[in-house]
C-alpha cells in the first residue's frame, strides 16, 4: 500500500493555480480552458483563488506554505498581479527536484527563491510562441502565464520560453523569515507581521518553527505572543486541547506561528482578515 | 443513449471532499495532490469546502444528501474535524453496493450509519502506511484523510487500513430523522432544526418527505410549519410556482422540508446561516 | 511549441458549468457526477457557481465573455433558473465550430444567439433517456442539465435530445448590446447597464469596444464614463497605469468597458455588487 498502489505507479502532471481573481467571472476557468488546450492530461488543482485583491506577500505565503507537498515537477502558477501590463517581468523558474513556477517578477515566489536560490534556474517569459495568439493588457493569467504552464505541462524545456535571469535579479520580499533580536533590556524579541488569515479566523505569522529550535519545554511555556491586540502566553500542541474560547498560540500545519481560539475566531468577523494583514506578531522571551 | 453511451463503458473512480476548510489558503489543493500521488486516476470532486467551521451536523447532512448522486464505490472524505490532534479516532467505512467514507469519528457520517448499519463495514485507520510520512497535529486532512482515501482509490481493501470496529460502536448523532409526536392536545408534532442554509437562503430542516408519505393533499395544505421566526402554512410544489416575496415551505432535492423565498431569501443576508443552524423547525397538524 | 506539442495531440472534451449554486451544499458536486457517470473522459471547468441568486442577466454574461476561450465542441452547461419546475423550456444548442450549450430557455445564452443567430442549431429537451431516472421539481442542474451534457460529452448527437427549435423561439434579453443614440443637443450617448462586479470591485458594463472603433485618440481622451456615481474621464490601457486609488475607465479582457479603482475598488465593499446589477451606465460624448 502507499504511492506503489498505484495503478499507473506515477504521479500524474499537476498545474496549480494562485491568484487573487476569485471564483464568479469567469477568469480562472479560461486559465484551465488555457493549460487543457495545450496539455490535455494535466490535473489542475485550484491552490487559491481566494487571495486578498493585490495582496503578494499573502500569495507568497500560501504558495511558500504549500508547495513542499507536490509532487516533484509540479508546476505551480501564481498570478496576483496588480502590475499587470505595466513593466513588470513575467518569468518562469524550475527548481530540480521541486517544481517550476509561473507568474510575476513580484516577490510571489520570495519563499520559493529563499530555500532554492541555489539551485534556481530562472527565465524572462518572452517567446510569443508560448502565449494566446492575442495578448490584452489586463489578464496575463489567461493570455500569459496559463498558456506558459500549458506548454511547461507538454513538455517543452524551460529554455523555451525566454532568455536566462540570474536568481540575484529576480524580486524577493523583504522580512521574510524574520530572525531574533535582543532588545536594550536583554529581552529576545522575534517581531514578524500577519501574512494570511484562513477561514476558521486563525491569524498566520511569518514566525517560522525552525526559530524555535533548541527551546525547552519551560521557555516554550513562558513565550508571549502579541498579535491583533491580544497576548498569548506558552504554545499549545492541538486546537482541542483547551476549553472552547480560549486564545492560543500554535504552530499550525505549515510550520508557521498563528493565534487561534479554540472552536471559534482569533480574528473576529469573516471580514477582518484584510485590516489584519501586515500588522506585527510579537514574540517576547524575557531575561530568566 | 444514456449511461452505455459513455466510449469507456464505465464511471471513473471518484473521490469527494466535504471540510470547513474554505479555498483560500490551499488547504483543500494540498488534499487534492496526496490523493493524485496515490493514485492518478482519482476524479476528485470538492462537494464543500464551505461546512461553517466546526458544524459537523451540517457536514453530515450535505454528505448524507450527497452521497446516493454518487457511483458505486465513490470515496467520499469529510473532513470536518474540531477534535483534530485529539483522542477522538479516524475511521474508514465500506458499504456494499454504494460507497467508502473516510473521516473522523464524530458523527460526520451519521446519515451513512443510520440508512446502512446493517451492511457496513467499519475500520479504525490506524495502518502508518497508509499514511503521510509525518502526521502533523492539526492537519490530519492533508496527512492522514487524503492519503487513505488515495490508497482505497489506488485499489487497496479497506481491511489494510486498521482493525475492525463494530457499526454500533460508531458516534452517531442524536435527533437524526426526527418522528411524529402527539402533545396534550392532540396536535400533532414533527420537532426538527435547521441542518443547513445554502447559497439562496433556503433554510433546510432534517425532516424527511417519507414522514409525510399517506397524508392527502388536503392535510398537507393546512400544515403548519414554524422556522426562523415565520409561519407558513401548506407544503408547495416549486420556488417558482408563487408571487415573487412569498415564503413558502417545500420538499428541497433532496427530500428535506426547507422554508424558501419566492425569488428572495428566508434566511435574510447570507451571514444569517451560522446564527440559524440548529434552531428549531416545528411542523403542526391540529386535529381536524 | 504550442498546442501541437500536446502528447495526445488534441484537446480534451471540456463541460463547463455557470450556476448561481454557490459551493456550499453539494449541488455542484452532484452536477460534476451526473456528468462523470456519462462520459468518464470529460474534463469539467466550473466557470462560476457564485452568480447573483437568479440574476439571468449576469449570467449571459459571464458566460458570453468566456465562450470564446474555450476549444471549439467545448460543452456549457448554465443554471440559473429561477423558474425551475414551472413551464419555462430546457434547451441544447449548438454552434459548429464554437461550442454547444445546455440550459433553460430563459435568455442565459443571449450573448451566444446574438453572435451566431445564422448558424446555431436548437432543439427543445425532452427525451427522458437523456435525464436521470427521477426527474425533480426543484432541481434540473442535477437531474436534467448535467446528464444531458454528460450524453453529449459521451458522444450523443444534438438531435437526440429532442425536436428541433427554430433560433428566433428562443429567449432573447432584450437592450445586450446597446448602440450610440445621439441627443436633442447633439451630444452622442451610449447608454449601457451594469451586467457584472468582479472579486476586484470592478463595475462592469455591456458596452463593448467595437462600438468605439474609428474613435480616434483624442476622443477617446475626452469622453465622459457615468456608473455608480461617479464619473470618469478618458479611457486607461491596463490597472497599473495611474496612481492607487485613481477611478478609471479601461476595457478589460472581454472587451466590455468597465470601472475600476487602482489598487482599490470601484464597487466599494463586496457586498454592493447585488444592489449595481441593471443600475445605468452611460458613455458621453459632446459636440467639439
Amino acid at each position: 500500500m502507499g504511492p506503489a498502489a498505484s495503478p499507473t505507479g506515477m504521479a500524474p502532471l499537476i498545474v496549480t493555480l494562485t491568484t487573487d481573481f476569485g471564483q464568479r467571472t469567469g477568469y480562472v476557468g479560461m486559465m484551465h480552458a488555457a493549460i487543457y488546450r495545450r496539455c490535455a492530461e494535466a490535473r489542475i488543482i485550484d491552490l487559491s483563488h481566494e487571495i486578498r485583491p493585490g495582496r503578494v506577500r499573502e500569495a507568497a505565503f500560501v504558495l511558500g506554505q504549500a508547495y513542499r507537498h507536490f509532487p516533484t515537477g509540479t508546476i505551480h502558477v501564481g498570478v496576483v498581479d496588480p502590475g499587470v501590463g505595466t513593466a513588470r517581468r513575467a518569468i518562469a523558474l524550475d527548481v530540480p527536484g521541486v517544481g517550476r513556477f509561473v507568474g510575476p517578477d513580484n516577490g510571489l515566489f520570495s519563499y520559493v527563491l529563499d530555500a532554492h536560490h541555489q539551485s534556481i534556474s530562472a527565465r524572462e517569459i518572452t517567446n510569443r510562441n508560448c502565449l494566446a495568439a492575442t495578448v490584452t493588457h489586463t489578464f496575463h493569467g489567461r493570455d500569459l502565464f496559463a498558456p506558459v504552464a500549458g506548454c511547461l505541462a507538454a513538455g517543452a524545456p524551460i529554455a523555451d520560453v525566454g532568455p536566462e535571469l540570474a536568481a540575484d535579479e529576480l524580486l524577493l520580499l523583504p522580512r521574510l523569515l524574520p530572525e531574533w533580536e535582543v532588545s536594550a533590556r536583554g529581552t529576545r524579541l522575534l517581531s514578524g507581521e500577519v501574512v494570511h488569515v484562513d477561514s476558521f479566523g486563525n491569524i498566520i505569522s511569518n514566525l517560522v518553527d525552525a526559530r524555535f529550535d533548541g527551546l525547552d519545554a519551560a521557555t516554550m511555556a513562558r513565550l508571549k505572543v502579541r498579535a491583533a491586540g491580544q497576548v498569548v502566553t506558552g504554545i499549545a500542541r492541538t486546537y482541542g486541547d483547551q476549553p472552547p474560547g480560549t486564545p492560543i498560540a500554535l504552530f499550525g500545519s505549515g510550520g508557521f506561528l498563528e493565534l487561534a481560539c479554540v472552536n471559534g475566531r482569533a480574528a473576529g468577523d469573516a471580514t477582518e482578515g484584510d485590516a489584519l494583514l501586515g500588522t506585527p506578531v510579537i514574540v517576547e522571551l524575557s531575561p530568566d
